[in-house]
């Protein structure tokens, strides 16, 4: 990298701390109306980043708290980034059990106590400090960049999707970049090539037209909460594999090379059910925990409800039950089909003495970025001057929604270069981020920019 | 029946009413301590009856609201006959339902309207007054009775145990006989010789120690839900059999006399499902909707809780998911054996990501009456002289407690006699009883005893 880039990074590092530190100060909760002015002004702050740095910056308006907007296009012939992140916070109740105040950022054995350290003011600053890095040691950027960071991430991010509908040509961009997740373990940087979908419904068994005496009428009517049990078995064989019709038919097989990767990668099962508190491994025949968790499809039952709900025995036959189920789904399966496959499994398998409704909620594709191509290996690059070692690749098992949305909206694939941990504490008290991650965060972003490779 | 008793009963039916609506307007709820002075005023009311027929006479005192308990033994050689009933009644409410208030009994269409009218004052009353009849036309009964009219009914009989226990050498008899059941339907009366019998059991699935992330876990866990749920299923074959191992191995046979009995009573489909409120029967393979009601047993989950319980979706997947469940049992299945069989069914095809916990509940035996013996046989002789039709043999789905007890403790079997009518509006506003049921009964009463076989 520069060396002069490098010389900056270094000699600045007290300087990113303390305006990191200033951003986390203001409480910009944005589920709480108590904080609106800190929505204004964590978003001036930001624009005065920009706007220092010679970015063209604005504060556009939505019907929620504002998206900040900053761009610098002066690299032509350089590929262009699209970077996202997010000013918001999650509200830090309870507050009686931090350790130190959540909106006083408090350094104890070298992490940074606060809420939004890691989620995700920590770690969209580290792309602005790599900018200014460029930018003030040599006088310009390797790149194009475009920040989008909004305020509204924590609260279903509603207004997002019209702004980038209305911005199509604006936003064009050759990759864009979010680190708003976690490396392996710390010590383990890693590259984040995957992400799965879901698709979410609820489905509802109604018998009798109410509750009905379970000896007078039992064994002659069909009980909805038996007939929902039977539905659900039906959901998956003696091997873990769902029978949905279809269901896999457009799996993305993991690659030989990927397996060795995931199976390569520190797992210890015993303290990950010691984690969880299972007895015992579950899943579908034939693949690991992790290929489980990150390449494979699932059917969850999320919730599930009927007849009697209070202490001690009741005899009655349900008039109703119902289930949540979602599936999460891994490249290339399409959400739309899934569902519409899922309400004919239910539907044909439906008995004959209940009546079945289906409902479904909002579903979200799955994503993944080719482990192969050129993206990835320059941030394999940058990753490796400044942690020190190389990433590993992984997938992670949930859904990133503006993942999928950058994906359809704006044609683009997002490169998860996450700097944080899983045990940080996003949403709970006492969130921090590692100092010398927030560093070797910048530093490989700025170490990112000249290995991109032009379209 | 002895034509001096038959005059008695014709020329006093006005007396037997207005004794009932005296009965009834006392407001005998035992679930209300507000009501106290009403449970003694009916046990008084009661003994005083008693006493005025020579009766040897007791109120007991228990740790709840007294039994009211009276005997004539002046029938040396003749049977002895045990007739129960419960002064109390349900509370009343919602008041502002009932047509005439509760305790001011209406006679209106033929039927009289208060609450306790069919359950259970109207129909034990039946047996004092023919008793009545024998006493006061002929001097003496033809058969020895013993009363035992408890106040705790609607409230769980927590103490006639005790007291049955305490007294058994007292209570010796040769058949006890309890209207407290209904007619088949209007202008059918009814032998009921059969109840079935019931198991019931809690059984949860736990997973992981919290509810967790469906994405980041996924796959990779086993979920109760879905895991109860296979449980759940295999309760059942495809032809809505029980599979628990040695289920129908004490089930007693229907004879062919008992099913085209079953088959000669009115049943109308249609109505049966207009009733309910469900889209189809559903049931065990080879049997009619009257039979599986009746006749065959049941596994039932009478409620099914599991995870997110609110509106709309949640991603997790529960910690916890568990169903209670009952099985209705027919004779001669044992409850003790098929609690364990039911329990050893679960835990064997318990999946090792999951562990199961069991908790049983109160149980109650099935109870079946010979049909063919001699005291149905005086029992359809004595319908058949009062209601100028012979009774159907029918059984009932539900259990009535007190019968297993009579059974268990006393050894005897109980002849079900009931006057009422399923449409009286038990335990609901407007509970009312056919004022030609009432005096229908007294009359099958007074024409019962002298066709009791003497053991």
């Amino acid at each position: 990298m520069n060396p002069a880039v490098s010389d900056y990074l270094q000699t600045h590092q007290d300087q990113f701390l303390d305006e990191l530190k200033t951003l986390l100060r203001i409480p910009s909760v944005s589920a709480d109306p108590a904080f609106l002015p800190a929505m204004t002004q964590a978003a001036e702050f930001l624009r005065d980043q920009f706007v220092g740095l010679g970015f063209t910056t604005e504060i556009v308006k939505t019907a929620g708290h504002p998206i900040v907007y900053a761009e610098w296009l002066n690299a032509p012939g350089k590929p262009t980034v699209l970077i996202y992140g997010h000013y918001d916070v999650q509200p830090p109740d309870p507050l009686d059990l931090w350790t130190t105040p959540p909106f006083e950022p408090t350094i104890r054995d070298g992490k940074i106590y606060a809420r939004g350290a890691t989620d995700d003011k920590g770690q969209f600053f580290t792309h602005i400090k790599a900018a200014e890095a460029w930018i003030k040691a040599t006088g310009s950027l390797p790149v194009n960049l475009k920040f989008v960071i909004e305020g509204e991430e924590e609260v279903g991010s509603n207004n997002l999707d019209q702004f980038l509908e209305s911005n199509k040509q604006k936003l064009k961009a050759d990759v864009a970049v979010i680190s708003d997740t976690s490396q392996y373990a710390p010590g383990i940087p890693a590259i984040t090539y995957g992400l799965r979908g879901i698709i979410a419904c609820e489905v509802t068994l109604t018998g009798p037209k109410k509750d009905l005496h379970s000896g007078i009428y039992g064994g002659a009517v069909a009980n909805p909460a038996n007939m929902l049990a039977r539905l659900i078995a039906q959901l998956h064989d003696d091997q873990g594999r769902v029978q949905i019709p279809g269901f896999y038919d457009d799996v993305l097989a993991l690659t030989t090379a990927e397996r060795e990767q995931f199976a390569a990668l520190p797992f210890d099962e015993k303290a990950f059910l010691n984690e969880v508190g299972s007895p015992a491994t579950w899943g579908e025949a034939g693949f690991t925990s992790l290929e489980r968790r990150w390449a494979r499809p699932t059917c969850d039952v999320n919730g599930i409800t009927g007849g009697y709900q209070g202490v001690g025995p009741k005899t009655i036959i349900p008039s109703k039950a119902s289930a949540k189920i979602t599936c999460r789904l891994v490249p290339h399966q399409n959400p739309e089909k899934l569902l519409v496959a899922l309400e004919a499994f239910l539907k044909a398998r439906c008995p004959a003495g209940v009546t079945l409704s289906f409902q479904s909620n909002h579903g979200c594709p799955p994503f993944v970025f080719d482990p192969t191509n050129k993206y990835i290996d320059a941030a394999r690059t940058a990753i490796t001057t400044a942690f020190g070692k190389p990433p590993v690749l992984m997938r992670e098992g949930g859904s990133i929604p503006v993942v999928a949305t950058f994906q359809q909206i704006l044609g683009l694939s997002t490169l998860l270069l996450g700097w944080g941990q899983n045990t940080d504490n996003l949403h709970s008290p006492n969130e921090h981020f590692t100092v010398a991650d927030f560093h070797r965060g910048i530093h490989a972003n700025a170490a990112l920019w000249p290995e991109l490779p032009t379209a």
